[in-house]
């Protein structure tokens, strides 16, 4: 499990995008900061897609991450609303990939699976969780921020196992070898 | 009708992305140039993200659009495809914002029906028209060239209408008001 680096997990929305930053040192995963970006005071979509954009821009200046964790539901309910989530996805990976930093995704399921060992456990127990593992008084006030929090700790568990670095070869071999990581919620 | 000014057009997809460049002088429209990005030589997701990403950026830097249309679809067969699609149209979005240059949307059934006079024109038709349109001889290999410059000269004819600059207010509002526009294929 992980040397010393920094893994920063985002779980972009197309409203919302939770952010949360772990600095593993060996087997130790320490809690660096955690927080959101809100888009909801605009409602023009270009302009939220630029807050998403500069905003994950800034967050890999600020920490330096070494990895990036994203949480990406592959399934949802109507077409329109997977359209808007994949345009906020496709816009955070990019300021990943114009940086060169390394990216790894994971449903949701395989995110609360990870933390609290149910894939179907709740917003508020994950945070609960992820506070008594970094030792945290205080639950944030949106919860958005945890799940941000726990998706870099998943990749942080994760890396003891042989998940390919830099995405999966094909989508749909990805979606046929990881029936845990494409469930989403 | 547009004055001195160069509009790129793309039609970002998941495996191809084409795209055509027009040089409008009064209310003329020249053509300059048009091709594909041919993402299937990878199997990789996040490659093909990364090459939409560095190509869209190559295209910005070659050309200096003043203005960049897509084609955008906004309903699709089934979610998946959705989110793959929203991905690619994100970080084609991305690579626009971060240059700051403004960016607009058409439906493929708009591009469609602002060419030819008809929403439900063949791609062959499509092409025709525009080869006819700007005197080109050949008609290139890929019609997915032909359909990045149709989003471009869509938008050169857009311009005399009142279209808000840098996109609609609200999704719903923008889906409510613009029938032909988001009526994909």
């Amino acid at each position: 499990m992980g040397e010393d680096k920094v893994i920063l997990g985002i779980d972009p929305g197309t409203s919302i995008m939770g952010y949360g930053v772990i600095h593993c040192l060996g087997k130790t995963p320490h809690f660096k900061d955690m927080g959101v970006i809100d888009m909801r005071k605009t409602g023009d979509v270009y302009e939220k897609l630029g807050i998403i954009y500069q905003k994950t821009t800034e967050l890999l200046s600020t920490y330096l991450p070494d990895e990036v964790a994203l949480e990406a539901p592959f399934f949802g309910k109507n077409v329109q609303s997977m359209l808007k989530l994949g345009r906020a996805q496709g816009v955070a990976i990019a300021a990943i990939l114009a940086r060169k930093i390394p990216a790894f995704e994971y449903a949701p399921r395989k995110v609360k699976q990870s933390i609290t060992g149910a894939g179907d456990a709740s917003k508020e127990q994950v945070a609960h969780l992820l506070m008594r593992q970094f030792g945290l008084r205080e639950m944030p006030r949106n919860l958005d921020a945890t799940d941000g929090l726990a998706v870099a700790l998943c990749h942080f568990y994760q890396n003891g196992l042989p998940v390919k670095s830099g995405g999966p070869k094909k989508w749909e071999d990805f979606v046929r070898r990881n029936p845990g990581r494409v469930r989403g919620d």
